[in-house]
């Protein structure tokens, strides 16, 4: 009983299921459910299907949104290899517990064979860093209003979290949960794209604007979050049999519609995400007794959705 | 090279490596494993084996301290729990990604047999909720500079994030990446231990004086973390076989002292603890060249160690 009352509460605090009907709910702020399933279909947006990778793995597809507004030479580079088949075959090679999931090419590694390291093809080797854009008012820009630890603004910006420093004009993507990296050397210019890390802990804010951040998973975070962490030092797997195979990575616009998966997220400049953060800021219900009153920027999950059918908009 | 060389500049920052030998590093900052290698052996704790569980899983062991001086209801009713043999044999029932894992009695929740709940023996069934505490101006208290969100003051006591209101006067242990909470029914009262689950994710700041948290895992925490997510609702287990059965949970204090291990925790009051909060904070090395200059509670992991042995003090 208590797991399943935990559940029903979670469940609802999550936007799974409505309150149990037993609860009195006159004062509940409402869930995110409740606000999705009143939000408008302009409210949604359709990826560009030119910034979206299919990465397939055995365990199933996860979904990456590029963000060439913010790091465009890092989004045309990684096309280039995917279009010609850069990644197909390669593996994630670590997961380290707390921190990242990374993937890329095992023999470009300390332990690999060098002579075996697969050529970048007509793709380039090194990039401009890309850790910081200059703040561009054009772009939709939506605020949060409880303030964070690293930047003077945080907020949302075409789907993605983003932070602000108006003293240098400069704006940069965040380390969320979920938010895909570009690994690189030493040199600043040294990431190309070749291998990308996913955040899958406490969001790692100190490399905030030490690394170009490419984009965001919108599908699939699990095939990456749970898996084993690796053993070996920084969570590199120890043993080839240990890394999960990439099987390949497509770009969207590259498959035929029909094949193309008919995902949406949520305007971040829309009023019902607006209403979704308001509601986790002031979260009261059956559960919850205690609103927090405030958010971190990290703490909120941009809605994706497939696309809704006739049936659905009834 | 540069999947290495990105390994060597994040050993580095880590704490698990030194930097590179052709790194610059005189305008270095230290490393964690620099600061931990001249430590005192006063400035390490070695926690009391009462409040040590000893959680069994076929993957390997997890280690969880409690905080009594938090939730020292709680504490006391998860020993009589542990030492009547409660867990043995219930399971890890549920992972939802960037939430929980969760852990109990697979049958007391709405899917089970009601019929074949376990007893919780002479464990108490409801506990004062214990979400907060009275401000304990006699406990270690180490104060981060750089604000939160969510509260007034956060800093570490005793080894644990724990955040302050001094309007209110009172204290809580915050929902960092690895520490351990109470499940409970709607009821504030309904958590007795019998189920607890373990942060995974972004700090869920929102359950924060929602929940009692009873403590933190030391050892371990990849068993919890790295586990396949659950497909049902909540990241529940839709099939048995899914789940991670929980051979045993044991006190420390109730082994032979030569079968405990030899854990050890940094002290959050010590000088050392201080000096990695600061380098942490102002990270500068070959691979960051910005350091955040900041830093948010849930970002630091206090640090853990096997006992140094005779050959380790030299």
């Amino acid at each position: 009983m208590r797991l399943y009352r935990l559940s029903a509460a979670l469940m609802a605090a999550i936007g799974l299921l409505a309150l149990p009907a037993a609860a009195d709910t006159s004062k509940a702020t409402p869930t995110a459910k409740e606000l999705l399933a009143k939000s408008k279909p302009s409210e949604w947006r359709t990826p560009d299907p030119q910034n979206l990778l299919y990465m397939q793995l055995p365990q199933g597809r996860v979904v990456i949104e590029l963000a060439p507004d913010f790091t465009p030479l890092h989004a045309a580079n990684i096309r280039t290899l995917v279009r010609e088949h850069y990644f197909d075959g390669l593996a994630i090679i670590r997961v380290q517990d707390n921190f990242v999931t990374q993937w890329g090419d095992p023999n470009d590694d300390d332990n690999g064979d060098k002579s075996k390291i697969k050529p970048l093809g007509s793709a380039k080797r090194t990039l401009a860093p890309e850790y910081t854009r200059a703040i561009d008012a054009t772009l939709p820009w939506t605020a949060l209003p409880d303030g964070d630890v690293y930047a003077p603004q945080v907020g949302f910006s075409e789907g993605f979290p983003v932070a602000r420093d108006p003293a240098s004009g400069r704006e940069w993507l965040v380390h969320c949960y979920g938010m895909v990296g570009v690994a690189r050397d030493v040199a600043p210019d040294s990431g190309n794209g070749s291998s990308l890390y996913v955040a899958i802990g406490q969001a790692p804010r100190q490399i905030d604007r030490n690394l170009a951040v490419a984009g965001r998973v919108l599908e699939g975070m699990a095939h990456l979050s749970g898996l084993p962490r690796g053993t070996g030092a920084l969570g590199f797997y120890t043993q080839a049999g240990q890394r999960v195979p990439i099987l390949s990575v497509k770009l969207a616009s590259d498959l035929p519609p029909a094949q193309r998966e008919k995902l949406q997220v949520l305007r971040t400049d829309s009023a019902t995400f607006a209403a979704i953060i308001d509601a986790k800021r002031n979260r009261r219900d059956a559960f919850y007794t205690l609103p927090a009153g405030k958010i971190d920027l990290c703490n909120i999950d941009v809605p994706v959705r497939v696309e809704a059918t006739a049936s659905d908009k009834h």
